[in-house]
């Protein structure tokens, strides 16, 4: 049963997502299709590709991942096949491979190089280029007839903190904040916390183990710290951003 | 055809659905995956509860439906397994049970007993064990093999009105307002009005009884007495909320 | 392979569109069920009509689409079963059909006389009448069985503009603005410019064509001239609204 994910900035609004849907059916009838989420903010590359990461890390091999958020869609940039531990991720080559590159390992990169037959729309390449060469994909077709060896994806300049100074890198629907500091580098403190927005934070094992409305940092299911508000939003309680500072130290 | 349903507290904005939906699909491939909701107010256990009654009553025997709000994750509460009308439902037992166990009759409740190999994560059974056991179950592993027999799962201090007098327990999308009065109460009046937060609304067939703008209080398509303005929201245009008194009287 | 999609006012808030779904799985376990949108503004047919009309273009022969945008739900509207360019739209006979019908040509219209054993609720003929038939069809019954022939469906008055000055006719989730001028029109000019609520956009291939943050007019994948600004929102940016007047003139 092949299974095809798929990651966008389309919104849940409009056409578009079962528009790319309608072409992953005619190439790949037999195929599950998951959403991962429609919702990444409008061209937001980086939210994208820890999005990402999350999914290629929870799904079997095998799977196919169609992302879709592309900003640059009738630019040059490059469309991308890359394989990452048995699974495969159709999108532009604009920095979504990031995360799942940093996190999960470099596996191997490849320009797409197949084209419809028709000429190829300026606005809507999620339709036109991306969802037929997932659909090919997903039902058996070797990356090697629609894509060759990219020795260079596009990276963004972002990465797990090498460190114990981090930084935000992503707020989730329930508020909470994940950093880019692995939850190994609590292990340098007998008794951690964690510094952010002028706030001093414990870490603990679970939201439960602070009184409600408390913050807290702890560590999220990514194997990241994050940090919470127990039964709140942090990213509202706390005025937390993408970007912000978080230090680890000695309490 | 196995069919798993999916009700939680999660947002569309994450892969923590798709994240879910990875497990499910592991151990049970052939499934149809449908989604109820995501967008159950935070922790809220009564709304996700009265939502889940809807969804039990719609879908076929052999149905299993995983339902993740769950507040406490961390703490001690226990996993459920409950089989209601032929159908099971996976979920923490925090409440989540009490509409469908009122409304469709009290049906054998399980404490969920199976554990991952790997340790259990402090913030996402949803993931680690509710997931899991949803897919084998679906897959059509026993419940004897997954759980044990639970005496009293927690319920939420909410029934049915045994008057003519009770409340708000639920707003949708549109802004209609379900009560908890059966329909079977307007049989005690001749010419029923419903009061609400001030207002005295007219007992009518259909939204198109009433000019539009207009208020009225119908018989939904849940069984409940139901609030609602044609072409309009309740919820806003009447200012109601959750627990709000509704009285039935002779107009 | 059935597929059946489904489009709708109903939201994601709560268990209605599942419970469609219940019902369209029990007619056709063996369905691909594809959720084009369930957020078309409450009772807008227009809107509703412009989604259908992508989704049909989108889909292949023998695809089945429910579309339940009903504000007259329990009053006399009709159900609507219409053919266009092999697929099925199963609808309320409120206009929805307008947009496939002057975009894709007209097909068959048929109106729906099956009905329930049980009692038609007042409420949600979306599970009780068009569900069934939608699950029916997608299942193989031939349209005869649930519907006779229609001589003049509902269509709303709009249409393609017949000339160089049209209207917006839908906002889309990035705030991209569709007009009611085919791109045909634009061979009338040299150097053609739109103008829209006091502002003049260049026509260009796409959107990487102005500088971030410049408006444009461009063909859309629809086929129509769209209004956009790069990186940001027409609709906000230049205070768009469903009806504004769009002249295209030589620059």
């Amino acid at each position: 049963m092949p299974v095809i994910t798929l990651t966008t900035d389309f919104g849940l609004a409009d056409w578009y997502v079962a528009t790319m849907k309608a072409v992953l059916l005619r190439h790949c009838p037999q195929a599950t299709l998951v959403d991962v989420t429609h919702l990444v903010p409008p061209g937001d590359v980086l939210a994208g590709s820890i999005v990402l990461e999350r999914a290629l890390r929870a799904f079997a091999a095998g799977t196919v991942h169609l992302a879709v958020i592309d900003p640059g869609v009738g630019s040059r940039r490059r469309p991308l096949v890359a394989e990452v531990e048995g699974q495969l991720l159709v999108a532009p080559d604009n920095g979504l491979l990031t995360w799942p590159w940093r996190r999960l390992g470099e596996g191997a990169a490849h320009e797409i190089t197949w084209r419809p037959a028709e000429p190829l729309s300026d606005t809507f390449h999620g339709r036109d280029l991306f969802a037929p060469v997932a659909g090919m994909l997903a039902a058996g077709a070797p990356v090697a007839t629609v894509a060759r060896p990219l020795a260079s994806p596009v990276l963004l300049d972002v990465d797990l903190a090498t460190g114990t100074v981090g930084q935000v890198i992503h707020l989730d629907h329930f508020g909470n904040a994940t950093t880019n500091l692995p939850a190994e580098r609590l292990s340098r403190f007998r008794a951690p916390v964690a510094e952010v927005a002028g706030a001093t934070l414990p870490v603990r094992r679970t939201y439960a183990d602070v009184a409600p409305g408390q913050p807290l940092a702890l560590v999220g299911s990514s194997g990241l710290i994050e940090l919470a508000i127990r039964g709140g939003s942090a990213a509202s309680g706390l005025g937390l951003d993408v970007g912000d500072r978080v230090a680890l130290r000695e309490v």
